[in-house]
């Protein structure tokens, strides 16, 4: 027996020789998932451990917004009462190009037709949401609105394929920060149905059997190894891997330019490993959210971008974590925000953001930049005179965000790596069916192992179209599922006592 | 016990009531890293099964170019015979540079220090090179010359970064297709030397114990599975994945636009899901080698690649791997190559190509392509007027590929969805140490585990970085550290037998 316990080595079922926690469904984290999955396993009458390593509640969910990315079926009941019609087509649609080129359709189809219910779902645990629309362009709401437009539904390429609807669902919260109402509300309702969580308490590794079934796991309380039977299942809601930098160099080395973790911490990967230490697969791992928050004000958007041959190269007004991405991606990341004095402002977020140039004439500005003459010049000229048409040719920026850049003085705002604050956090995990049952390398499931939330690679798994509320509407979504699917196993049955 | 074998599903070693072959080292497939783990298995005097599911000698690689990308050390005999003086600095400078964000900077250590030494190995094996330098920008050779440029190596932005030389160096073979004679001695040499070759043996699946160490592996033999034995190792040598449709869609979806494999067939995967079953982690799953092969004949990297909004995106001189990733990511992958009178020529490799737009002047051009007025006519005209002087300011095309696109008649020849013919092979695979363990997601070796060739994720992981060569360099040189560490291994003194 191996006198050390990691992730990435599962303990031998066989050597186990007492337990000392014999329950049904065990969940490795009090996140989003975790909470969500518990909820679902007690509907079912499973009894259920919780192991989360913090000395509290929450998960990195609990620092977010606190918005839900849900629509379909004609909308919910805040979409259709703020005239929105939204169909279960175009939100499918929406979250299939979201996905990007490793969209998962069966995923994309459960939660499109079941986003309605889910919302449901989320007011009939408590969660409350004010029911009321904020329109305009925010990064979060700093009312207590509930619907807001949270993604790129309305910019181009998106709005050309699937019929915009605003689906960002926040809790009802003033200002930012409504995850922790939301978390709040999930995981007391968790253990009013008879949940039993424990705290400080770290998962080690997986215990698996020599049928790679998994039949539970170790974990660390009070600096003692202490060994879990789940005779229904472990379900993995462990978060991502952004907080471990050994795993982002490996995995996903982009996101390094982001000195910004989006996490309350123990997003070490941790869960994922325990995964990948028992034959499943990983999908996306090089994925990661990132965002630069280059507004509000919302005007700054009829800036434009431009890189250091003086390109555009993304239409400013599609969602900012969209935007970040092809930021960051340009050469030598050497990129400005173009902003005349009609628009000229400093991003509510980044009030200290640096100046690059400033010039009566844009002329000015490219020499300032240090840019090929003519460069900068040609491509304001030509935005300008298409945007004094309510055009936008080449990038397709919507009317609504379009005028000329024309009147002095002008300035370049940097977004120069050093001068940006970038945040990220990964979106690569296990592969998993929707059920939440957890697949090896020819897709077949492992028994007894489940994951969700961003152990697992969800529906938010590309960070070009990333929209605010996809991953905590992935993660209790597809939590539920797995809780259910769990309690209702019959694993149990399947494997000798 | 489970009545059928998978690769994703390693085999209990408790289970096995029987061996049909008793070995030391046992490697699957028959190519480039499975031939030279074979010989330097042998030279250390192990007992040597390979298992190779064709029905002949030499894998994918036998398909190749037979060229091997090595350096440094002040050079090859070839190198210094053409004047080349290649420092271990820039030799490693380089393919850090070509492995990309993710470069692995013990395995660049390693290989560019033992470079020379490899190149001299590869000889004394009886691997033929006439020792000659053919220069200029070939895709491959056509002659049987042995050293070529075969990379980025003086090209932005790799140029500016490390000191340039030409570094692919080809098996003695008149025209393309040197890989044929590179495999056919390699694999004439591991035989002659006393491994044991069984071909149309399918590995099914790894053998594992309850300490998670391998043991062997199960393979099909005239239909029946057949339990080996591997007292000190198993190495997978099986290929990359870009055969596995299910495979390329699930982790490299962006690789679909090409239609040509570059595989002899066998790249299913297998080997890495092998290593997945047991607890391995893989790198880089999403990346892949891509190439359009735009040119021969060179003069056709003096024109310039355009997208959709009419402007330039590559130094078109770099790799042409590298160029076709820039292709295929352009917005709705609308690319053409722009050439005048001069320099217009159809490409060898694809002489149907298509002729999107002529004119007699680059406004007719721009408007048979349906561009926004102004958008390509300013493109070439501040690449003409640059490049009168010898400059590209924007993307440092070096001065040898640069004049102005001036005789009419012009045309763009279509590098659109459809009319394009693009390659690919997939480099993400297995994460190891230079000496061929398999690493599990703690980053430990699994013991009794390796693996090299395309299986693992080696020195070439970033399709923007490749270079001709470096595919059959890491194959050939970390098949053989894996074979040797293998042999060498005390796996036999480690487990009860």
């Amino acid at each position: 027996m191996s006198s050390t316990f990691t992730p990435g080595r599962a303990h031998p079922f066989e050597q186990v020789s007492h337990w000392d926690i014999d329950t049904e469904v065990a969940i490795v984290g009090f996140g989003a998932a975790g909470s969500c999955a518990a909820i679902e396993a007690r509907h079912a009458d499973a009894r259920v451990d919780i192991f989360e390593v913090a000395a509290s509640a929450g998960g990195s969910a609990a620092l977010s917004g606190g918005e839900v990315y849900v629509g379909g079926s004609g909308g919910t009941a805040v979409q259709r009462a703020a005239g929105f019609e939204d169909s279960t087509e175009a939100f499918a649609r929406y979250l299939s190009l979201a996905g990007g080129p490793a969209a998962d359709a069966e995923r994309v189809a459960v939660y499109a037709q079941r986003g309605v219910e889910h919302y449901d779902w989320l007011q009939a645990q408590g969660v409350p949401f004010k029911g009321t629309y904020l329109p305009g362009k925010w990064m979060e709401p700093t009312t207590d609105d509930t619907l807001l437009w949270s993604g790129s539904e309305s910019a181009w390429p998106f709005s050309a394929q699937a019929t915009p609807a605003p689906r960002g669902h926040t809790v009802q919260f003033e200002g930012w920060g409504g995850g922790k109402r939301l978390m709040d509300t999930l995981c007391a309702r968790a253990e009013a149905l008879g949940a039993t969580v424990h705290y400080n308490a770290r998962a080690l590794c997986l215990i698996v059997d020599a049928q790679q079934r998994i039949r539970g796991l170790v974990v660390r309380r009070e600096g003692q190894p202490c060994f879990v039977r789940a005779r229904r299942g472990v379900i993995l809601c462990a978060g991502g891997f952004i907080a471990n930098r050994t795993m982002v160099e490996r995995y996903a080395p982009q996101a390094l330019v982001c000195d910004q973790q989006v996490s309350a911490g123990n997003d070490d990967g941790s869960g994922i490993r325990m995964g990948i230490s028992v034959g499943a697969t990983t999908l996306n791992m090089h994925e990661f959210f990132a965002t630069l928050p280059f507004f509000p004000p919302a005007s700054l958007v009829k800036g434009i971008f431009v890189n250091a041959r003086g390109q555009r190269f993304i239409n400013e007004d599609a969602y900012h974590g969209r935007v970040a991405h092809y930021v960051l991606r340009q050469p030598d990341q050497r990129v400005w925000l173009l902003v005349d004095n009609a628009i000229f402002d400093r991003p509510v977020i980044q009030p200290d953001i640096q100046i690059a140039a400033v010039g009566d004439s844009w002329a000015e500005v490219e020499q300032e930049l240090g840019l090929p003459t003519g460069t900068l010049v040609q491509t304001v000229d030509n935005f300008n005179r298409a945007a004094a048409e309510g055009q936008d040719p080449l990038f397709h920026k919507s009317a609504e965000w379009l005028r000329p850049l024309s009147e002095p003085p002008f300035a370049a705002l940097s977004y120069c790596p050093g001068d940006i604050q970038a945040h990220a956090f990964t979106l690569g995990g296990l592969a998993t069916r929707p059920s939440g049952e957890v697949l090896d390398a020819d897709g077949q499931p492992i028994t007894g192992l489940y994951a969700a939330g961003r152990t697992a690679c969800g529906l938010p798994r590309w960070g070009e179209g990333y929209s605010s509320g996809l991953s905590l509407g992935d993660s209790t979504f597809f939590g539920r599922q797995a809780g259910r699917h769990a309690a209702g196993s019959s694993l149990d049955l399947q494997v000798a006592p």
